[in-house]
């Protein structure tokens, strides 16, 4: 991309520049939310259309945006920016837990649910958040973890049946 | 594969008839669970070692194999051998399900766990199976739906995220 910006297009490496220029200037991190905002507080933290007593933790903004698509939670988010990871060196301070803390006891949230990726460090992040809110007297919450749609037994792994088999459900 | 046996392999063919021959004769559906077996009731059936008070219910053998390599249930078993589609012509019958009725209410099965596909088939054939065993007084539980193992949120379909959000569960 660069190769073909400096030969081929170089106003539009300097609308970029300028573009990206500008986004490093104007986009921090949202006081409430922890997601990109220009703003201190970001639009969905400030709607009062969304239900205040619900909070998604998820681990990236983009995560937060399929949530959005999937139009099946309509709470505030908290991101994380990431995941507990020893071994690339991330741990609780990098994925902000202690705002996360704070944000859950603000006195109108009820329930956190916990939306990380049903990977190791997912499911690890997931582990250690539900402690430190638990010891708040948070209720908390996590995805359900099973089939997937369209999942049929024989095409499915061993980890996802089992788990499936462990967290069924009286219908 | 029948040019193959026929100019390279014809003792090979004979064994093959044969060997289908005998288990045309021999396999018929276990009285138990209706999958199939060799004698009245199965070696699966008559073990001591299984739970008797859960009972599995799955679409189709493949599917009990799958069971039994994950590792994740100690009960018995009821076959359907197949799933409700009306589309395709398969009703209530012809996945016996009155067979899974009387198996259900021996008196000492506690739990009936349907762990049919998740697919419009397998769905359709679980709450059909839950009301008409709900209505006998048995207790039905449905294998987990959600994010299966190593789902990223940024990955996984909007349905499966919906399901995984709706079947949220305390922790």
């Amino acid at each position: 991309m660069a190769f073909h910006l400096l030969q081929r297009d170089r106003p539009g490496a300097e609308r970029l520049a300028m573009a990206m220029g500008a986004a490093l200037e104007r986009v921090h991190h949202c006081e409430r939310c922890n997601n990109f905002s220009e703003e201190p507080v970001c639009a969905l933290c400030r709607s009062p259309r969304r239900n205040a007593q619900l909070l998604c933790v998820v681990e990236s903004p983009g995560d937060l945006l399929m949530m959005e698509q999937a139009q099946c939670f309509d709470g505030h988010y908290f991101v994380l920016m990431g995941a507990l990871s020893p071994l690339d060196g991330v741990g609780p301070r990098d994925i902000h837990l202690e705002r996360l803390l704070a944000r859950a006891a603000d006195g109108v949230v009820r329930e956190v649910m916990l939306a990380t990726n049903f990977t190791v460090e997912g499911e690890a992040t997931a582990h250690y958040a539900a402690e430190l809110l638990r010891a708040k007297g948070v209720q908390v919450t996590r995805i359900a973890r099973g089939l997937p749609v369209g999942g049929e037994l024989e095409h499915v792994d061993s980890g996802t049946l089992a788990q499936a088999v462990m967290e069924r459900r009286g219908v």
